[in-house]
């Protein structure tokens, strides 16, 4: 075992502060990386409160950060796929069981057994739960690491490994490609890369929002159209023509008036976590065989091929880079939703 | 035009009583058939009361029915299909345009000019709207009138036109057959047939009831095994197992304890139709990667399809059959879940 240094906090209302954290020695399997960047995802801030306590309550001290972009240290004996001095990544995941359904249809995520990169239970027992990449340092399984094409610039690679993936997935799963009509609900974190990464796909990208000042940003961001939802007049034009919408929004909204623009057999997917249940409308999705579905990051595989994709299309996420000494004020600014499009952390200020 | 016998209602408040109602001549095109049976609806309850006015307001008269059996009368110059003698069915739909995405697609029901059997607007002006099954004859463009199996029991066939095709089309859709395991939620008109089908299909059917008194009947019907939804135990034993859940339910219920049930990459579908939006947690879709659907009826050339299983399979549905004078008594124990399962109406007894 050895110390590394991390933000943590302590308590529900504590702010995040400097610490030292343990973190295991290197086995035969693992990879240690020193991290450059950590991106600044809604669930660091939602796990570090204990939001979300109804489904997965939070052990402090709490060191969020799973969009983890570094430089390999150090391989243990059995690691094949990775040298000293490589960038990688590491998203959600640290570790799952392999041999599960979910598994071996790459789909660590929901494995029973799945260990998420902070707050979950720590298997190798360095700590109750594991840490996050508020930190300067992490070890993990070689199974779980990334690669980074080499192309990218690395803060802004950070929040594929939570964003990127987060959107990608349910594209690919809807088969979004060209001569398809995508919406993307709400312009931040989630919704900036859903737009980019649809547009790359080639489909013909609409984005929804409330506020009519985001629509440059987002038609330099790859949309073809913005529709301004408050407007009635606007959103009927589209009626029934969505393939599909993918909806990155977590603050209450009607979810009826965005499935009554998907067409017969689309589909809408929620990847922003509203608090509430959503009352939805059995009509909504009776006119039309329509669905609403879920979709929760991506397993291994498929956040290798989404980084291999963005390294061909050059894409990375829109970042306001900080030092780790403004995280505190970057949550109070994130909830504000005042930040384009993602923080991250960079993460040498931790040695400041 | 002629004069067909008929009950209709006069008023949302009004029972049903027997009138005449005008029906066309038989066009070229046209199929004039005697009705045998019509098979009891709740839509039939639904629009006779204009309880769905929000999204469909009713004309009076209204004739319901749309699980329509026959024999045809009469046929059109241009009718290559049927002939005089045959026994046919209607279901939901009398008309659409032929010529739409949805058309083409065969989803006739989705066709913006779809001429539903009732209350929908009569596009020959022969009455302000389409007039229903609970006659004895009725006039329908060849395209729209399907073929009955010559095994199968006539009055169990008709609720095949509605019921079945209702359940039908969304097990076909999820893939439903050997391997997959599937829950049938709520054991009455739809659930009773959509047991029937799951079981003819192959797969292992699990049937949800609130009473635990319709375990027997639901073992007979071809469930495999039956889960009492109010034992958070035996539900709990279920959880993240099922390929598709169909949910035939429209009392207010839970949704959100069925979605746990559903796997991952599962789905449940809504056929029931409940008044009020239902609740549904963000979080009982991200987990899975599920999808919440709903389906309307199905297309033309699905539903001869389901006819045509039906008949190899020799399924019809359980049902009680009544005379017409009768039809307001059926509504008032149908509200109350007293029938096995579906009230057909002799329409022989419209003569009486």
């Amino acid at each position: 075992m050895y110390k590394a240094r991390a933000y943590a906090c302590v308590s529900p209302t504590a702010v995040l502060a400097g610490t030292t954290i343990p973190r295991r020695d290197v086995t035969d399997r693992d990879v240690q990386i020193e991290i450059l960047f950590c991106g600044v995802c809604h669930s660091d801030l939602h796990t570090a409160r204990d939001e979300w306590h109804s489904v997965m309550q939070t052990v402090y001290p709490c060191v969020p950060g799973h969009e983890i972009i570094g430089r390999v240290t150090q391989v243990g004996a059995g690691v094949t796929r990775f040298k000293v001095g490589d960038v990688v990544g590491v998203g959600c995941l640290v570790g799952s069981d392999h041999t599960c359904s979910n598994c071996k249809n790459g789909l660590e995520q929901f494995c029973p057994s799945a260990t998420f990169t902070y707050n979950s239970p720590d298997k190798h027992g360095t700590a109750p739960v594991t840490y996050g990449g508020y930190s300067d340092s992490v070890v993990v399984e070689e199974d779980m690491v990334l690669r980074i094409p080499t192309n990218l610039e690395l803060s802004g690679a950070a929040p594929l490994l939570c964003a990127g993936i987060t959107t990608y997935s349910p594209l690919k799963r809807q088969g979004v490609g060209p001569g398809k009509k995508v919406g993307v609900v709400g312009l931040g974190g989630l919704g900036h890369m859903g737009v980019k990464l649809a547009h790359a796909m080639g489909a013909h990208v609409t984005v929804f929002t409330t506020s009519p000042g985001k629509r440059e940003d987002a038609l330099k961001l790859g949309a073809d159209e913005v529709v301004v939802s408050k407007n009635a007049g606007e959103m009927k034009k589209h009626a029934s023509t969505f393939d599909m919408i993918l909806d990155c929004v977590s603050a209450d909204h009607d979810i009826n008036a965005y499935l009554s623009l998907v067409r017969t057999g689309g589909n809408l997917t929620l990847v922003g976590a509203p608090e509430k249940p959503l009352p939805v409308s059995a009509f909504a999705l009776f006119f039309g065989n329509k669905t609403l579905g879920g979709s929760m990051i991506g397993g291994i595989a498929q956040t290798q091929e989404m980084l291999d994709f963005c390294g061909q299309h050059g894409i990375t996420s829109d970042v306001e880079v900080i030092p780790i000494q403004k995280v505190n004020e970057a949550y109070e600014r994130m909830l504000k939703s005042d930040v384009k499009y993602r923080f991250v952390i960079d993460m040498a200020t931790l040695k400041a």
